[in-house]
């Protein structure tokens, strides 16, 4: 195991059966993928929840959001013999010609003291809306950014995988600002701070039909609505750990050397790792650095089995000082935790 | 054929034999897909000027943009029969993992007195620049707005195929606004003015895997340089015309109905027709109307055969009360003209 990263020893520290499912019938599936913050003197975790209903013998059912039907959910649900019916990836399936993911996830908070036990709220936080979330909402990232705190999210839906943002300063009311990136796009994170006059995100458009790929590209807004100037950042690698794609963890944290970015990387094989990139303190499109090896690999037994065995995937931490208390989703499974220091990972990047 | 449509008897207008090309060795395959303006009491067209050097035989050649080469250019030649070289469309090829176009992409403008006959400025007017259009621009649409042309184009790199903006008051010079939508993403019309306060534009961003399509989306912006608030406007429709992908063409037309844009439509033998929709005035967002039959379809014996046959592309528009002059590329390889009645238009969208 790499010495640079401490496992929490209470892993995974948040796992399915600590949650409440959003309605009678459902099962939460995984609880993965948690945005990370601070508020009023606790650690706050915006996780994200997979539910479907309980699996029948013989059959593959999952949730669509649906305001037309009784209680704003329909559940499709297909013989597993269909000849139109195509499951390989058990995040996705195919059905005459259209996908549909496995689960449907919303977002639900968690606080805890200490940042390791934690407690979850009984009911969802933010649900799917609107014709844009019909297949809900995941991965939440969640920055401070003048004293409000705004959450990014994979927005999906028929139409697509966008990136949905809403805000909020009290996480009791929330307002929606819509998709801030049209699809294939997702893994959205928003720099702390105004860079240049600008305010600056890091995400992840796809190529298609093998112009561009899935890598990370770097955007600047006037008012965080907005976004322009978009530029690829970094690529994939061949032959190296993150060759198939790449993708913003939480927020770049701001260091004396530059913008710390911790992201994720995937093989062809969905074997999903950690690395850094360092970039340019006042022009945060210029790469200054990027981690050979990876920081983070799925090395323990909860990494490498679950729902999407061998994974670890990180979109969440709380940075104090030297020390980065890192939030993932190991196998897209449970919830764990792993501390860092700033200067232990500053070390790893060549310059 | 469609009696709305009424072609120029004079098409093709203009052919690749037009133009010189843009360097000594360089063939010009196809002109095409011209966007379409009023400026000094001429029509300019700002036409796509697609190149490659003579094919010989047993090789596969394409220019690269690439600083570092001699005159900009570097030149991929391949071997016919390796194996690791995969042609079947005439646009792409696949190398050893690796996408590329089979020809190079700039702008370039014609002008004319009586929208029919058109003088071809000997160089080109803009080449791919930076390393985000690299596989060249391609597929303009201009339009004026706040007394300023404004250009977007298909920018098509290593990095994939987004929205590149330019503008220009003169013909002369040109401001660079970078990137406007990240990949994948293409057939981007702007309005003409601003409705609501806000400036908006027709997209095309691509869906992944099954989730999402090839869709026509709208978007908003304060500035014409940062855009936000995504949203699916129109998707294709299974058994139609339309039902592989549809987008944008020039810029929507207003009326005292709504904002009527003449889009393209393509199934899944690329067979690319022309339909409409009708846009709420105040709220564009809103879909009052769409094309049942094609507006035009591929009929003339210069649309049916070609570098891709069967193809009426359009993105270039004039307009002076009722008549709009549509230009048009046909076949991927040549450029045409026709003449319709807005009314004429407007009756066959059913409301």
């Amino acid at each position: 195991m790499n010495e640079l990263i401490s496992r929490y020893q209470q892993n995974p520290i948040l796992t399915p059966a600590d949650v409440i499912p959003s309605r009678p019938g459902m099962v939460v599936e995984c609880l993965l993928n948690p945005g990370a913050f601070r508020f009023g003197g606790k650690t706050g975790l915006l996780m994200r929840v997979a539910e479907r209903p309980a699996q029948e013998t013989g059959w593959v059912s999952t949730p669509l959001i649906d305001p037309q039907s009784e209680g704003g959910i329909r559940i499709l649900r297909i013989r597993q013999d269909d000849p139109d019916l195509d499951c390989t990836d058990p995040r996705t399936f195919k059905y005459k010609g259209h996908s549909f993911l496995t689960t449907l996830s919303h977002l639900r908070l968690a606080w805890s003291d200490d940042g390791i036990n934690f407690r979850v709220d009984e009911k969802p936080t933010l649900l799917g809306r609107g014709s844009h979330e019909t297949f809900g909402i995941e991965d939440s990232r969640v920055e401070l950014i003048e004293g409000r705190y705004y959450l990014t999210y994979t927005a999906v839906s028929e139409f697509g995988v966008a990136v949905g943002m809403s805000s909020t300063d009290d996480w009791v009311h929330f307002t929606e600002h819509g998709n801030i990136f049209p699809p294939h796009n997702k893994d959205c994170a928003l720099f702390p701070r105004k860079v240049n006059g600008f305010y600056w995100a890091l995400h992840r458009p796809s190529g298609l039909d093998g112009l561009g790929g899935n890598y990370i590209w770097i955007s600047r807004s006037p008012d965080l609505l907005h976004w322009g100037d978009h530029r690829c950042l970094a690529t994939t690698r061949k032959g190296e750990w993150d060759s198939a794609r790449i993708g913003a963890g939480a927020a770049p944290i701001e260091t004396s050397e530059g913008w710390l970015e911790i992201y994720h990387g995937a093989d062809a094989h969905h074997r999903y790792c950690l690395g850094a990139l360092l970039l340019d303190r006042e022009d945060p499109t210029r790469v200054l650095a990027r981690s050979g090896a990876p920081l983070m690999e799925p090395d323990a037994a909860y990494e490498q089995k679950g729902f999407l065995g061998n994974v670890v995937f990180t979109n969440g931490h709380v940075v104090e000082n030297d020390l980065i208390q890192l939030y993932y989703g190991a196998s897209d499974t449970v919830i764990c935790g792993a501390t860092l220091s700033l200067k232990d990972i500053l070390g790893t990047v060549p310059r």
